[in-house]
């Protein structure tokens, strides 16, 4: 953890903060706070700065913040992803977060298992965990906004025009022949799921813009693919 | 599994392989494979190509490789990590393999926890099951070469320039000012352990010629660095 992220509604009138569970288990027993230390700290969706512990005990620990920073600058990048399985998807949402993404889109596709959408990681507080886990690792306040389609089709067709005007449409496809351009702008990154897209997926996001590029044979997990293609298309 | 990986001795003198455990276990249950059916295979270290099924019942199952194709090709990157607490080592070594690294060099830093040293992941069986995930997951045969160095400076002052003679050497470091520059060369990317390199380990990385660079003031998690400065760095 190198930020403390506070919740808007955890700064009191008074303008302290009171933590109890993992927060201040990780003040005592990692950190080793006493009263008087600051420690880096943050407003989810809001400014950073520090907040000063003013008092930390068993039962309680309470700071004072002080934030008056903006969160780090972004990269500018979208994520459109089959929706992972459960497991790959507790790595992917701190990763976006860290890395500073804008939005994720999880989206249904041929391959993607139905049991996934009935995991316990898609609800909202399970997925909010994760992406603060990244936030507090990367030092930002700002979550990925996060998106959930299970019917491919209607969202491809629908809302990806909306959701990016601007953006460079890139498809992550092992068969593709070119790898990715780089770009200062902002792009939008499709990856598929573990068995890759099929020819009718692949034929609508090709439709909607999506340039299919490939890093070459070797097929990554998402949680590789996913910091590979943010470093490898960054200018 | 995208590839199905057999060390050299389980190829028997008549030209097959008979498996059990987590491979028998894979094809049929996940795979779904009968006799008859061909699936994508690999020697160790060796060639690729594919593999028939002789056979396959409860107890083995028995393969005809039929492997003529070279790996993949590797993009020419080493890694030099301060050894990654346990947990994230076991995430580390199959991504090092998947993205086709040549050598995986985990050192000692100040920073690094002495228990690390004694986790059960670094047990060369362990290693090599992890390694043969990532192996499996890009289709490649060759897995990293791992060296474990115990004493940081000695490795830095008498190794370095033997390892590394042509190598462009980079170092990760949140406090640099720069990104890497993008090579198609040779490359080794230094990454610290989670609280960072201390002074005396940047000078001294330094005054071997690593360069610092940083990716801007996001800190990222190894497993998620890792991937992304081989992306970033990559031509």
């Amino acid at each position: 953890m190198n930020l403390l992220l506070l919740r808007s509604d955890e700064i009191l009138p008074d303008g302290t903060a009171r933590l109890r569970g993992r927060r201040l288990l990780h003040a005592r027993e990692v950190l080793r706070l006493a009263p008087g230390d600051a420690l880096r700290a943050g407003v989810l969706g809001g400014l950073l700065g520090t907040a000063e512990v003013l008092r930390l005990d068993g039962e309680e620990m309470v700071l004072r913040p002080s934030l008056t920073e903006p969160p780090p600058p972004r990269p500018g990048v979208d994520l459109l992803l089959a929706l992972p399985r459960p497991k790959a998807l507790r790595k992917v949402l701190p990763a976006a977060a860290s890395l500073g993404v804008d939005r994720l889109v999880l989206v249904n596709a041929a391959r993607v298992e139905k049991s996934y959408f009935d995991s316990k990681t898609l609800e909202a507080e399970a997925m909010r965990d994760l992406l603060v886990l990244g936030l507090e690792q990367a030092r930002d306040t700002r979550p990925p906004e996060v998106l959930l389609r299970q019917r491919f089709r209607p969202f491809v067709e629908d809302e990806v025009e909306g959701l990016w005007p601007d953006a460079s449409r890139l498809l992550a496809h092992p068969g593709a022949g070119a790898p990715p351009p780089r770009t200062a702008g902002r792009r939008v990154i499709a990856i598929g799921p573990e068995g890759g897209w099929v020819p009718f997926e692949l034929e609508l996001l090709g439709r909607q813009g999506f340039s299919p590029f490939s890093f070459g044979p070797r097929t990554l997990r998402v949680e590789v693919a996913l910091p590979y293609a943010l470093g490898f298309t960054a200018r």
